[in-house]
């Protein structure tokens, strides 16, 4: 498995990337992605590093460095990004982790852009992808959350971010770090259990894997075939959508003759796109308003949002006022 | 929640019952289908008792006769049929849990026919279904897996299988039967948890609900979804597989210009509706074998099967001399 890393990473960005392309390569300093700053050396691209300065722990700057350091040693040149998570989780009523990771990734795309990067490309391993899908699944998340991270998604500016180590178990990264003696920083941060990620990576994950050996590999296939089916949803939904919902104004009208002729699952699919933001229980009552034969009926949810059925029209109404 | 389930027992069955119907109740003896038979005292049908008797362990004679007399208290006739579980298991090269279910279930569809019943009812509750979802998902199960025990399906002969109970929680299933003072037997097999499904009952499942609670509702919401979706794929498919799959004599023809018309997710299920024991993996090579320019590629599987592609269609043999 070692050996082929190099090879197999060669091939994951040549399939998204052409040659003459730069890449960005997200660096935090931890061994998975010192370990694919590595692998980058073997790479016919010019490589960049960008790390994101989280600014968490009184530690943050002294990992930047190390980062830049490391990356000077091994040839690369360095983009770091000081971001504020704290301030923009209490803009956005966001947790610290979700926050993180928001503001993460839009660093990363703003220093690709700055650098003239076509693509980022992290260290997600299938470890880590297991840990996402073994979190939304024990948040009851549906076939989307399952379908765990895709390998690869556009970033604004026909940019691409790139998970070339998907499918790579962490012992084997890890191995591959040692077998060139590369080094690298633990984020203190990731043995903190009250995050609720760190508790999955650190306490549940270790167990279950202990008692279903290749559970990890299991749980990657499953969410191959979960994010090719929602591909087919968008498809669908895509093909659907200008049939079944029109603007009108600030309003949009869902033709519920149309909704209602195509199979549940596709209806549910269309109102979910339609009112992202609501839980299943929610989708539920819009369901039995559309259905529902009295004209007067409307629900109000959270943030101004109204959905009133008129006839054979469902009108969701996003109003300013209450949000 | 307890003075609820009366009255959510009696509607669950008038989705699919008519009065003047006799409904067979699925009873072990143990809990949760005691509390069943209970709660069906309340409804407006005559209700027998069928217990299957396993045979796997000394004691289960006895169980049969502590339904007949539980029964019999009650105000119920009871049937007892008892299965060769062992037997069935060896000449069909079965796990004893996986033919112990197979053979339970033939045995109250067969009960059902004698005795007149338009359905059968089993006491499966919330935490059942988790524990399902859970053990699918555990096995990398994608989206028809995890769609767990849908709460009613079709039993030969119009007749129909009922899970009235699949949204509430044993413990006040437990409640209820205490409340009534009923009493139960406990299977010792329950117990033993070198079988997967004891493991994940009372091991796995348990300090899963500690650590997140509200995960047995939140899998079955999800699993709600799943089966919808699946409802779909299955009307989906329904329609696609005539254009695009023939019979040949004993071969299956796939018109494989017809396949890649589609998305890759609907190719995907079309032929894994043509193919149901192939692994990811084999389908995958066969994905391949479709691609493939090399007009002389077959595939061979174990049981007979051969997979090989002519011009623009993928012949399907299964052979019976191998087999």
């Amino acid at each position: 498995m070692q050996t082929a890393l190099p090879e197999l990473l060669r091939k994951a960005v040549a399939e998204s990337v052409r040659l003459g392309d730069r890449l960005l390569v997200a660096v935090s300093g931890g061994p998975d992605s010192m370990a694919l700053l590595h692998l980058c050396r073997g790479l016919p691209y010019q490589v960049l590093v960008g790390h994101v300065d989280h600014a968490l722990r009184a530690g943050s700057a002294a990992d930047a460095r190390f980062v830049a350091e490391q990356a000077h040693r091994l040839g690369f040149k360095a983009a770091i990004q000081r971001v504020d998570v704290r301030r923009y989780a209490r803009a956005n009523g966001l947790g610290i982790e979700e926050a993180a990771r928001d503001q993460r990734y839009a660093a990363l795309s703003a220093m690709a852009r700055r650098c003239g990067c076509r693509a980022v490309l992290t260290a997600h391993t299938a470890d880590d992808q297991a840990e996402t899908v073994l979190m939304n699944w024990l948040r009851g998340a549906g076939p989307a959350g399952l379908a765990g991270m895709p390998p690869a998604r556009p970033l604004e500016g026909g940019r691409v971010l790139l998970r070339p180590l998907l499918e790579v178990q962490r012992m084997d990264l890890l191995s591959f770090l040692k077998s060139q003696k590369g080094i690298s920083r633990l984020d203190p941060t990731n043995r903190n259990t009250r995050f609720h990620r760190n508790r999955i990576r650190r306490v549940l994950l270790p167990s279950l894997l202990q008692a279903y050996p290749g559970l990890s590999g299991r749980l990657g296939q499953a969410a191959a075939i979960f994010r090719e089916e929602e591909g087919f949803w968008r498809e669908t939904i895509g093909r659907k959508l200008a049939k079944t919902v029109r603007k009108n104004g600030k309003n949009q009208l869902i033709d519920l003759t149309r909704l209602f002729g195509y199979h549940k699952a596709l209806g549910r699919r269309i109102l979910r796109h339609v009112l992202p933001g609501l839980s299943f229980q929610e989708l539920e009552r819009v369901f039995a308003l559309a259905r529902s034969p009295d004209a007067a009926d409307s629900l109000h949810f959270g943030g101004g949002l109204l959905v009133a059925r008129k006839g054979d029209k469902l009108i969701i109404q996003q109003s300013q006022r209450n949000s």
